[in-house]
């Protein structure tokens, strides 16, 4: 019989004949499964955002194969929809690459398989961080993190989240502060979500009171997640990450990024290089549907910002903790 | 017939018999006065929070008490009713002790005066400020500002974004970057509004979007108001403010606070003396009454931050620029 180690949370399921999402747009209010049975239903809750996050979006794509495999759907056109239903998604694009080299046989458990790679990645990155963690932790246990990279964003665990993760199963006394991370709240939503669920001490805090929190000098690590590092280390992630970087160098914190080393992207030079996605204005004036600012209000909308390597103290990934130069492909 | 600088924006209006109040609760959507017969409606439309910030507070309150006069209501009972509209606010109990020593026929003409003497001193403060403006804006038209210090807060103009009203009407290109201000929004809902109202030119962004601004190299300044300063120059403000300072600091922003020279609390000798009161938790985990966060979430939610005076350029008062030692009472 498994123990909480090996029953980890995982908002992707595979149900024999059809897959079960956690609708993470319900969350924190509602937890409800869809249940999906064929890639076209897969595309769309890709699309609709039911699950997000790269890995975690790439997981559900490649069960969205296996069920066009199973109900003899044509396997280009599978590929294709689920492709187009994130298009910015790189990781997706990886997951439907490598299954197209598969017999229709292999699919399904090539789609285990990512599964269970993902999650084996991210419990090897947060073995990785966890002696930096208790030297970091030791006098201040105070965790500062933006935005949500845990299981639900992933096959389970998280990566900087999952770090977090692992040093709480590792018994470590910490203390998580969640960033509630506007326009999207996915730490008010998500992040506090998950600590409650794992019974992980958290406490949620507005973006602009990280300064007040690291005066007080309780906390000890700065853990964020990436979207894109270039191969100077500088480190694309969810809007905010730098400016609590920023922070973190003024009071003395060491930033950590989770890096999945599929992240790095080598083929670029720095962070001038990474583009940089605008959302629209809507997405900031208003908040669940309910305007919050004039509707004639211009704004501006970064979904991303870029911390230069030099306010990174490390690069925590599956393959053990990096520092610049990045080791070899 | 008066230009446009003497007919500013104003969000409290003596009606003769009446006191009429810009409800703040409604904007940015409704633009919706409230008629105030007798000084209970009066304090009831500040505890509602009808109307906000301190100057603006006190001169309600003002025309409360010429309210009383005119009804013949007891002047005791009106003055201890307003007093305990809003308990913590030091210049409500400024203004009321000053009006207690008239006699009843002066009563109304001091409220004006109130009135006009905010109004006076703000339009003070942006001419003070306006030399630096016209230097540090020369190149980066940029200014981020935080929260809502503009005319609504006070009899009109404003202290912070009064700065901006005067270097605006000088003809100083400039640009606002409104922070929205969260828990409370501030900046989303009155700010914007302000500088949609008097075609300021302004963008409106999320708290954790300020370093991706500072990043771009085209923010000139940095204007905060102040909710009390410590006699070394330690500066209580909304929350957000102090991270903002940091970032400034960071990349070579300049950071002015915009203080009346009443905010000055030479008493309190630092930041560390000054109580930061924290507010509910419920007011973070939900934006209009709608949740955002699991409810059982722990919240930590300080209305105000201390910004260290190493961390400020100057001070802009309606009696010119300070630096430090402030100069004697």
């Amino acid at each position: 019989m498994p123990g909480a180690a090996e029953t980890p949370l995982c908002a992707i399921r595979w149900g024999g004949d059809h897959l079960r999402l956690l609708d993470q747009r319900c969350l924190p209010h509602d937890e409800r499964w869809l249940v999906l049975p064929d890639w076209r239903a897969v595309a769309g809750a890709i699309t609709d955002m039911v699950v997000r996050g790269a890995p975690a979006i790439g997981i559900a794509a490649a069960y969205g194969m296996a069920l066009a495999v199973q109900r003899g759907a044509p396997r280009a056109a599978a590929q294709a929809g689920l492709l187009a239903s994130r298009p910015t998604a790189v990781n997706l694009r990886a997951v439907l690459g490598r299954i197209a080299a598969l017999p229709d046989d292999a699919v399904l458990a090539a789609a285990h398989a990512e599964l269970a790679a993902d999650l084996a990645r991210n419990r090897a990155l947060g073995a990785a961080g966890l002696p930096l963690l208790r030297r970091d932790l030791a006098e201040r246990p105070g965790i500062l993190t933006i935005c949500n990279t845990g299981a639900l964003a992933t096959g389970g665990h998280g990566t900087a989240l999952g770090m977090v993760r692992s040093a709480h199963a590792a018994g470590l006394p910490l203390h998580v502060w969640a960033l509630e991370t506007r326009p999207y709240l996915q730490g008010a939503r998500l992040t506090a979500w998950e600590c409650l669920h794992d019974g992980i001490p958290a406490t949620l805090i507005t973006d602009g009171m990280a300064a007040a929190l690291l005066a007080r000098g309780t906390v000890g690590a700065c853990l964020i997640g990436c979207d894109r590092v270039a191969r100077n280390g500088d480190t694309a992630n969810k809007i905010g990450s730098l400016g609590i970087a920023v922070l973190c160098r003024h009071y003395g914190v060491p930033v950590y990024v989770a890096m999945p080393t599929d992240t790095l992207d080598r083929g670029c030079p720095d962070g001038a290089a990474i583009p940089i996605e605008e959302r629209s204005a809507d997405e900031l004036r208003c908040i669940g549907g309910q305007p919050i600012a004039p509707a004639e209000m211009p704004v501006w909308n970064p979904a991303f910002d870029v911390t230069p390597a030099a306010l990174i103290s490390a690069w925590v990934t599956e393959r053990g903790v990096w520092r610049l130069p990045f080791p070899a492909g």
